[in-house]
């Protein structure tokens, strides 16, 4: 009923729908499903010891402040840290850089906030996260989308896209969810050129940059706008927001996050922030700083790789065990998914709906495209950090049946049509 | 510099001005500063042991839950406990019911989400909270202003700013911030009468209702809506959105409170709030509960209620023996805040920099009001939870200095003029 409410609903609650990852994640909840869908943390990795000593010095320590209201940016020594933290990718940031957020989906929230009225143009990968696709969404924006490649961003289509405007472009270009790919560092150097080109800033999320299993880590671009800028025209850092979180390296549960920006704009968030949630929990920030310090995070962080990789592992060498050929998939050198394509034609919703009664789940890829189109039906995503490794091979087993029965379905319309 | 940034703000960051308080607080940190300008509960007061043995239970017994990613309603065990709870003053609310958010100004930030498109107008009292006027703001809200007296809003003057109309109006009816003031049970049923008659639904914020130093529990509007509603047509509540908070019964730091309403909104407010911060920290809830459960919160609310009491009354004694009779106060029957009113023509702005100088501090009155009035520089709202009596005591000895300064000043004004 409460109709006294329902004739008040603003405009813009009319643009939020209930995500469709949330109500098929719901089904999947049955103890008896093994689960690719969520992007969970593997929960056996948590440092939960680790905490709890965490928990009980700085009750001891400093309990009053602790529990107390605290400031809006964010406890000082944590963002100290971070700074310390991020500078080993060179990227020069000092404290007044430095917003903690209550997780990355807030620093989306504040920045939808802060950039985008009703209309905006807003660039965005395809696939891209649907939690960024989400936070804008409140605001009002219209999506460019440009596609990924296993090199990320497909910066040959960049252009075109850029010159219809936008307020800003939003990528990930580590081990992107959904895709699991990660942006060539040649293509990197592009984006940074065309955006200082068409004078579009960028928000750079990345939330697994730190789990990365094989190879070289490969410049931020917040760091390839720094050279640039301060080549042709010596201005001070400016065009990238950088985000990140202690989500995947720490805990999700504790919810920190934090976004990197010149200090005019962290003071910009930090009235907005204030006006959302005041602050975020002082005790969370003390806890994970002493948590993380000591090194204890550098050491964690390989735990996690080591562990993450085995089970990408697991995931690689049963899909190429199980699965058809017609079937393809990427090959993610870190992170938490890989995206898999079925042949043209495939309706991964139907393949979901297959898959369930199989006792398996994943999400239909068409949730993290920001525009309809035919071939965003032909994915699926698949979090490999969650399970064990043979819970994966026999999660991918049975998935493989439904995928079987939906391909052979496929060619079978083919040939009727 | 940042220019990329600063040309790309959106309209409404326009209406977000940095808070008055928070700048004055700032200048109020030094140690040899009493400070009578911050809301903050006492610290001495926290339970920091029992939190300690919360999270170490917690951790121990649900590690890998406590630390992962939960669902965005809240921690079930905790709604039901909020519902329980909430059930001694006649709310009549299910687990559906409770949303459970980052703080209050969470639950501020997303109920103007919900319901406020720009321009819209919003009710409010006068004086009201500052953080409900900064969280509508973002909104592009306008304010219609009825002011408070002893016994709470002026429903003399409620009519006619209600036929102005209004989205919604948000009230605080138990030791209101900040004025101290409590709404009597005879305008409480005339709020509720009018609001009915009006169609104009109700946001009752309630941190402090819990702290009642002296006499009888009142009505909240949320059970005399119930009352109004079943008695005329039979419809399920749903005119009231109810709000209570954790930060004044078991600490802010913690970052938890709730909103009550029906579960439709509450299911509106849920998509909100994913796209806002996906959920509040898991551990927190989890601690909360464990910290509360077993009969200890309503122990340590008794606790509260005594340490507030003896503060109250030492502030209320020393303005006694130390302000000057030009000068009033409001005598409140419980919460954080008293509220004081200087001589007409007096400025606290000025009084401000002049208690400075005698190491006191509060907060100016006008930073209350939704619209400039010469009234609103005459007050000054003082905090008596966060101090020891001794100190509080002189503290006021101080802040009178200043007053009888200003009092003689404004005076002599009067004459030269």
């Amino acid at each position: 009923m409460s109709t006294a409410w329902k004739s008040r609903y603003a405009l813009r609650n009319q643009r939020v729908k209930g995500s469709a990852i949330r109500e098929l994640l719901k089904v999947t909840q049955r103890p008896e499903i093994i689960s690719f869908g969520g992007g969970l943390p593997a929960p056996d990795v948590f440092p939960v010891k680790r905490f709890s000593e965490a928990c009980r010095i700085v009750l001891e320590q400093h309990g009053p402040q602790a529990l107390q209201y605290g400031p809006t940016e964010g406890h000082e020594p944590l963002r100290e840290m971070v700074a310390q933290n991020i500078s080993r990718y060179g990227i020069l940031a000092k404290t007044e850089n430095v917003l903690i957020t209550s997780g990355s989906q807030q620093a989306l929230d504040l920045i939808g906030k802060l950039l985008i009225n009703s209309g905006d143009r807003v660039l965005v990968e395809a696939p891209t996260y649907l939690g960024a696709l989400q936070a804008f969404n409140v605001y009002g924006a219209q999506f460019i989308s440009v596609p990924v490649d296993d090199d990320g961003l497909c910066t040959d289509q960049l252009e075109n896209s850029l010159r219809r405007g936008a307020k800003f472009m939003y990528v990930l270009p580590n081990f992107q969810n959904p895709a699991g790919v990660t942006m060539s560092e040649a293509r990197r150097e592009q984006v940074i050129a065309l955006a200082d080109k068409y004078g579009i800033p960028i928000v750079e999320d990345d939330p697994y940059g730190q789990l990365r299993f094989e190879g070289e880590h490969l410049p931020p671009l917040v760091v390839l706008d720094y050279k640039t800028l301060s080549s042709h025209n010596g201005q001070p850092p400016a065009n990238v927001i950088y985000l990140s979180t202690f989500s995947k390296t720490l805990a999700p549960g504790i919810r920190l996050a934090w976004i990197v920006a010149p200090s005019d704009v962290i003071g910009k968030l930090a009235l907005l922030k204030q006006a959302a949630d005041l602050h975020t929990a002082t005790f969370n920030q003390m806890v994970a700083h002493e948590v993380a310090k000591d090194g204890f995070l550098d050491q964690h962080v390989k735990r996690i790789r080591q562990v993450y990789r085995e089970r990408r592992d697991a995931m690689l060498h049963a899909l190429e065990d199980f699965f058809p050929p017609e079937v393809t998939w990427t090959h993610p050198k870190g992170g938490l998914f890989l995206w898999v394509t079925m042949p043209e034609g495939t309706d991964c919703r139907l393949l979901f709906r297959a898959a369930l009664a199989e006792d398996v789940a994943f999400v239909p890829g068409d949730c993290f495209y920001a525009d309809e189109t035919a071939d965003a039906c032909r994915h699926m995503r698949l979090n490999f950090s969650y399970s064990a490794p043979e819970k994966i091979r026999e999660g991918i087993r049975r998935l493989s049946v439904a995928v079987k029965m939906q391909v052979r379905h496929s060619s079978h319309m083919e040939v009727v049509h």
